[in-house]
């Protein structure tokens, strides 16, 4: 544990202890903890954990490790830790000092160095807990929020369990890709023995604006998606469908948030042979300006009722914008954040590409649960697409001071 | 081949002809053809392909294809659409039309549509040829140049011929990854019935740099590495080095260079286990500022006949800065332009990381053969990296004039 514990030494110079043996910083100076947000800077305190309704960066690093230690102490450790690398990786920080702390010269360095002279690139870090971590080990059983619960299978899903659930997860966003993989990486190193990669993901190109400040991006296919996403100024609708509330759970995911994660592949050859008359029936919107085909802009309300000549819907009932609709689940809204990957090809000639979905919302048994069955019984879309990987996390509330640490409410 | 003819059409449009059925462009109006580049442009065309000497970009999409037919004509027919497209797409324009050409509404999109709306990027595109190309079936046997010899095996080799050849590659590189894999899969979309893609890679964060404009970038063991790169700058060591002159082959490659590609996986995590002192022996450089150990700064030449005081080299026989330099390999220089990749994790708990190296050079016998087979002979880093990738490719000259085409020259 010596090493980890240098380390939370070397994180408590956030909050005003000297840190020895530091080589090279990326940004010099200054405390963390509550403190106003710089350019390029999104503050790591708050109420809520950053990287929700922050407005999606372009890149993504996405992280799900096994908890291999069965000591609960050890693991308290590592998320003090994590908490203080954190902190300072999204300040333009190294997690550590690049020099062997305390001049030991058999030390490996507390930051693996390959972020040296980036910028802070707006990183945020997102934790989330798995269902895993509430099983005999930890002490955790009773703290389990119902919400927490599995996904059902879907109709259609071809998940592969190697890449799929996970005890902890993090997300890691910033606008450069070296930043994000650098935070990920050192949360790994710091993590040795006590948590392994189970699997991991990049994305890029964000697929759902979360704000209004934000155009929506273009998926794999070529089209908008999600423009009724949830919105980072839309308080009111926040509240109703993204954030915990008091006596919705446990308490300690009060002000949290539940994450649902898909890696979904995306059949990319075949779609590209399909007419755009075709692309856009399935999609139920126009591909050019993303409206839907019973309006003229992309922000158009769709009208589900409209029939064309044929006296057919002129969405037709198995599109994909009816299907995804608030209107047609109940109401039922979500924060999507995804992004698209490519992981190469899969031997048999195509790209490996498609979308990883980002969803958080108040409760997944209400939201995407609903949402997805409807989609998975019914979607055209499905043709063109496969569920690979799926994941969900109980994403805590923010922290508020330098003093608290990842998972405290939750092990208190 | 009708679509494929189809998309000729549309490329022509960039010589003047009008493009029917256009729904949106990226960029309107303008013609391509040798024009002067805009900012954020990167000029199609010139005397050398671009994406070689033009300063790194920093996100990749290569790819190698397989050809897939037998048929010369339908090969040529391929790689004039890919011209046009890529003319196109260097512009910040679609590869073709996004709504059905001619108005034909059974027919696919000639643009796949995820770039809509983003800006060109920088984007290059870079073809080479392989050596399975000159094999019997498109009569191109005695073309092949004596320099495009299969590489060798080198010690610890450890490379997946899935994941290694190839009979044509592009190179996309952009700043945007959503430009570079936009314009990737709208070749392999053009090419479909011709070209199968046999393995692909995305990368981020150059690991070189290539223009004295730029800084050295650092790779994902935290160093900087090919501060002695060939840079943009240098014009007659590119004349010696990186460019094939007349005399050294076939006539097709005068003016063109070869490219080597090797995906090096980089094990992460018993290097960050590691003490940082027994990281900067084995690169032969500090960590912090990338000067060599026998100097002070980033490029300070290494002395590699300094002693310490246990009369041992200071700079060890056989560090990567010692056994990689071009004194040590007979003024053996290449032009590097490599790329970080993370391609998830690998089922043992690990990140599946590493660097794409990617060198182009005036012919590999003198120049990447011998030096890597010092490397893999005694480069101490071997024990933390694995070559599980490799491609040679022959990249000819660049297209002057808006008429010509990838390949003419080879095929003429």
């Amino acid at each position: 544990m010596q090493r980890r514990k240098v380390i939370g030494l070397a994180g408590a110079g956030v909050v005003g202890a000297a840190t020895a043996g530091a080589v090279a910083w990326r940004a010099t100076g200054g405390e963390a903890g509550p403190a106003a947000p710089a350019p390029d800077r999104i503050s790591f305190y708050g109420e809520r954990q950053a990287g929700i309704i922050t407005p999606a960066q372009d890149r993504l690093h996405f992280v799900a490790f096994d908890v291999i230690t069965k000591d609960r102490a050890a693991l308290i450790d590592m998320l003090e830790s994590w908490t203080a690398a954190a902190a300072r990786m999204a300040q333009g920080k190294e997690a550590g000092a690049l020099g062997a702390v305390g001049g030991l010269p058999e030390a490996p360095p507390e930051d693996t160095g390959e972020a040296l002279g980036l910028p802070a690139a707006d990183l945020t870090l997102t934790i989330g807990f798995g269902p895993g971590l509430f099983d005999n080990r930890f002490g955790l059983r009773a703290r389990k929020p119902a919400a927490l619960a599995d996904l059902p299978k879907f109709p259609g899903d071809a998940l592969d369990p190697a890449l799929s659930g996970g005890d902890i997860c993090v997300q890691a966003c910033a606008n450069d890709p070296q930043v994000a993989v650098h935070a990920i990486r050192n949360l790994a190193r710091i993590g040795m023995g006590v948590v392994s990669v189970r699997w991991s993901q990049l994305g890029f190109g964000r697929t759902s604006s979360t704000s209004t400040s934000q155009a929506t991006p273009r998926n794999l296919f070529g089209f908008k998606d999600g423009t009724a996403n949830l919105k980072a100024e839309e308080t009111a609708l926040l509240d109703d469908h993204l954030w915990v509330r008091a006596g919705d759970g446990p308490d300690w995911m009060t002000g949290g948030s539940y994450l649902v994660t898909r890696k979904i592949r995306m059949l990319v050859e075949p779609w590209d042979r399909t007419s755009l008359l075709e692309q856009e029936t399935i999609f139920g919107r126009d591909k050019g300006e993303g409206a839907p085909l019973t309006g003229k802009g992309e922000f158009d309300e769709p009208d589900f009722a409209v029939r064309g000549d044929d006296n057919e819907p002129v969405i037709a009932t198995t599109a994909h914008v009816r299907l995804a609709h608030p209107t047609q689940n109940g109401g039922a809204r979500m924060l999507r954040r995804g992004y698209n990957f490519v992981d190469g090809s899969d031997g048999l000639g195509r790209l490996d590409a498609g979308l990883f979905f980002i969803a958080y919302q108040r409760d997944p048994r209400r939201q995407f649960v609903p949402v997805q069955m409807s989609l998975a019984r019914q979607d055209q879309l499905n043709e063109y697409i496969r569920h690979v990987s799926s994941g969900i996390f109980a994403c805590p509330p923010g922290l508020r001071a330098a003093d608290d640490f990842w998972g405290r409410s939750l092990f208190a």
